[in-house]
Parts: structure tokens; sequence; C-alpha cells
């Protein structure tokens, strides 16, 4: 077993956190996570009152262990926030966006605050809303994010910060990512496109073959999927998906996309709706070189947990 | 110490290899890395005859330990390649191009073969090429590269090519990142920008203050540099460079620079002659967030080496 503060905190025995990716994170996929000794974090995205609801009852049915909600923090109010607290959590995690008006309100109703950054100014922003835990997220990583890489960006932040605790994103599948982000002075992962190929992930089945059988070269950090879904993400976040037919045609043509949008959307929404993935989006990290088949939850996280360890130990002995 | 491939492969006391920069990693500073314990690259470039004469010149007279020479391999003839095989090097590395026509030539001259790579496709031509050593370079990294980050990257490609060794390159500047390396597989760090701000590397004093000046966020991917100095780089590479008053003025506008290159060019020829970095390229990578002093690369090998056996050893007592 590996024990850092991020397992001390919620009584975990893998430090690996559920990316709380919108739609695919859901509560049976959070609550798996949670009872194979990680972390698991509901999906709220940009806070739709329902879909929460539905997702937050499943994974307090799901599991006893520690579990969480993560929303997008310029898309959510502060009734968002405390719908989320009625329902008790361990932890919310804010994403993108200036935490400090939500972060007394998480505090104080006795719930972990999580805030994922994306660069130093973030980290600042972070610890001024009084994190628990620091997230810092590479542009590897699937889905929104920002544009300095992991390995860099992670030990910056841990400077930065000290003595919070810090938790790597982005760009890690694998044992070897989890045990290497220990050693960027992190306390464990938060772990995305992994878990999105697994059974228990919402989204389509065509969607997680997509995933296992994609290169880390086959995705891109793109604005075409906001745009033609009419959201409004603030310019430091692009989204990273796998490069389809609606990225060949649209990327670096967002202008034009914006005059076709009625016309585009409908389309777009058919295909989602149809499952087509050469329109529809499938946000996916770099890793998924690494990711070559769905498995169950609970396998992941404990193959996550047991090659870490197997590399760690592996470390000592390279000393002479 | 840390043993691994790399340390067995060159008799080095620290699995770090300095990036060969071209008019940074001169003669001085590749003895003063491989007399510390590491392996110490010239940076050859572009394959200047005169220039590489002095420098290797220069590292022979430094050091009695293994070093060697980086070229760039769309840009340099079997001739360049021989001129410098016959100076004796412990290694040759080959980045950017396909590194095939030149893989027997060094073989046979009983020197080792050292090809970086920026994505999979590339990483086996430098198998077919009989590479002993692969660097997989991510996008972090300063001066040219790809788009694939370090973190995922180097544990793919490790799988790729096994048994070939890899060495990690790109957004690593201190024992962490080192120790990170090792956790994903690899056998040891190719280090650039880290020994750029220090005493023995060529280039000038306001160059290495810039670089200890600067965050992650400062650097930026470009062609703009190449364009104005005339250089017909592959469309795949980028060059990571700190973010200044010409990027500013060009990045994004690059037809219209060419266009007036003929006054530009002299312009910044101007710059670079007066050391000017308002103009004149920095090349640096992401890790500048990590680096705030220049240093002689004595000190910052020995201590990317007790740092990494630090981290290495507090892994192990993560473990219960």
């Amino acid at each position: 077993m590996i024990v850092t503060r991020l397992t001390d905190m919620f009584g975990l025995s893998v430090p690996v956190v559920l990316a709380p990716m919108g739609g695919v994170s859901g509560g049976r996929l959070a609550a798996a996570v949670s009872n194979a000794g990680g972390l698991g974090l509901v999906g709220g995205g940009y806070g739709d009152a329902d879909w929460m609801a539905r997702e937050i009852a499943l994974v307090r049915e799901g599991t006893r262990k520690a579990w969480g909600v993560g929303l997008i923090t310029w898309a959510v109010t502060a009734a968002t926030v405390e719908q989320v607290l009625a329902s008790g959590p361990s932890a919310v995690m804010l994403s993108f966006g200036d935490p400090r008006p939500f972060g007394r309100l998480i505090n104080s109703a006795g719930c972990r605050l999580i805030c994922q950054v994306q660069d130093m100014d973030g980290a600042i922003l972070a610890q001024e809303a009084g994190a628990d835990l620091i997230v810092a997220q590479g542009t590897e990583a699937g889905g929104h994010g920002g544009a300095r890489a992991t390995l860099p960006l992670v030990p910056a932040v841990v400077d930065l910060v000290a003595p919070t605790p810090v938790i790597a994103a982005g760009g890690i599948a694998d044992g070897r990512g989890l045990a290497a982000a220990l050693m960027l002075g992190a306390h464990g992962a938060l772990i995305g496109t992994r878990f999105y190929a697994s059974n228990e992930a919402l989204g389509s089945a065509r969607a997680k073959r997509r995933i296992t059988g994609s290169l880390g070269l086959g995705t891109t950090r793109t604005r075409v999927f906001d745009v033609v879904r009419g959201y409004d993400w603030p310019e430091a976040y692009t989204g990273r998906a796998l490069k389809n037919r609606f990225t060949g045609r649209w990327h670096g043509q967002e202008a034009a996309l914006r005059e076709t949008l009625p016309a585009e959307k409908a389309a777009y929404l058919k295909a989602v709706a149809g499952e087509d993935c050469d329109t529809a989006v499938v946000w996916a990290g770099e890793a998924v070189d690494l990711i070559t088949h769905v498995e169950d939850a609970a396998t992941l996280v404990a193959r996550l947990g047991q090659d870490a360890e197997t590399w760690l130990a592996h470390g000592a002995q390279l000393l002479r």
C-alpha cells in the first residue's frame, strides 16, 4: 500500500482520484473507484441539477467510502454548490475559474475543497480560496485544460503552494505515471481518460472503443466542440479530444463555424444522439497510447496501485 | 549512486545526459558534465565544421571520460558525421529527421548511436537505424521538438522499443524530474535548459539571466526564429523559446515575416551580435520555473544525482 497525505485525508488505499469527467464520471463509476480504494468524483460539469441529483444518489447508494463531486467553476452558482454540499460529499472539486467565491461555503460545510489549476496564477487563487488539495493539471489531459505540461508544472506548483498537498493530473494512465507523480512531489494522481475506458463509465461503447484504439498524436486541443455546443468557455481553456471528421473540418475555422451554427448545431446534436464519433466529441488525453482495453474500474484501481508499488520498489533498487 | 543501463553503457555516476544545444553546449560544458559523472554532448547543430573542430578539441582536452556530439539529422551529411566520428566520441546523437542513412556509419565506427524522437513513428525509425539509446523528447523541452508531452510519451516509447533503453527529455530540471523519468521506465534524463543556465555554457550572460528570471508560461513553441534565420526546418518541428518582443510581433504572422525578410534578418543578426534578448532567440523549456540561479555544471550534476537518490529512497518509504 502507498501512504500519502491524499490517502490519509480520505482513508484511501490507492492514491488515485477519479477525474470528474462531465457526462462520463457518473455515480456508478465514482462508487466503483471509491470502493476499490481510490476517491471517486462525480462529474457535475455545468451543474445540471437533475443529472447531479440522479448520479449523486447512485454514488451514495453505491459506496460507504469517501466520494465527491467536481464542478466547472465559471459555470456554477452558489446554489449549485449548496445543492451538492447538501448531499454530503467528502470533497468538492472546482476547476476552471476563480474558486474564491465558493471556498468558505465549502470549507464551512466540513467538506474538503479540491481546486484544479493549470498554471501558477491559478495555484495562488486556489490557496486563497482555502484549498485542502491542489490538482496541477497538465495540457496532456483529456477534456478542458491549459497550456503547461504535467512534468514541469507539478514540481513548480508543489514549491509554490507548500505545504498544501498537490495531486498530478494529465497524461497519467498506469502505475508508472502514478509513481512518477509521487517523485515530482505530488501526493497522488487524478486520472480521467483511463477510467473513461472502463465498464462503469457513462458514455457510449463506441467512444470507449475509439479511446482504446487511438494514439496520443490522434488527440488535439480545440475549441470547436465548445463552439458548436454553445458553451462560452473562457479564452484560457481548450479541450483535448480525439481528432475526428468534425475537428478536421472546423479546427482553425471557428469563425466560419459560428456563422453556420444553427445548422451545424442541429447536425452535431443528431450525431451525439446517434453516438456518431466521427462528429461527436470524445474527450481524451495523450495517454491513450497506454489504454488498450475497456476494463472494470476496480481492476484499474488495483493495477494502478500495484504497479506503482512495484515501480517505487524498483526505484530504490537502482540505488547503490 | 543510481545505476541504470545508461550509466552502465558509458560508465557514468549520474544518469544524466547534457542536451547537445547548438551554440550553447560547447566543449567546455560537455567536459564539465562528463567530469561530474554525466554524459556531455557537444551541440554540433547544423554541422559547422570549424565550430565543431574547435569545441570537440575542447572536450577532448577537458575530459578523459565518455563524451559525445549531437547533430541535426536533416541538416547534416555523411561527411559531417565522418568528421565527428574521426574525433573519437563515445556517442553520436541524431535528432530531427530520419537517422537510418547514418546508422551503419556510426555503429561500425564502434560509437554508440543515440536517436532523439518526438513520437512513435520516430521511435520506429530509430530502432531501424540501430539506435543503442532512444531519447523520447516531450514538447515542454526547450529548442526544437514536437507536439507530444514527456509524461505520457516516455512510457509509450518504452513499451514500443523494448528492450532498447529509453532516456526522457523535456521538462526535467531537477532531481524530482530525473526520479520521475526513472519511474516512467526511462534509464536517465537528457537535460538542456538547466545546463544553459550554467557558468560553462556558451551563450550570453543576458540570455542566462532571462532563463533564471522566466516562468514556464513565458515560453512558446514557434517557427519565427527559424524563418528569420533562414533555416528550412521540416514542418513537424517547432522551437520552444522565451517569448520576447520578436515573438510578440511575428508569431502567427510568419508569412508577413517572410515578405520583409532581408530587412528583418539584418536587424535580427544585429540583435544577436548585440546580445539583445528582446529580439534574439533564447531557447528555453517549460522547466524554467525550476531554474533560479546560474551555477557550475558540476554542482548541477551532483545535485541532480543526489536529489534523485533522495526521492527514490523517499518513494520506497511511502510503501507500507
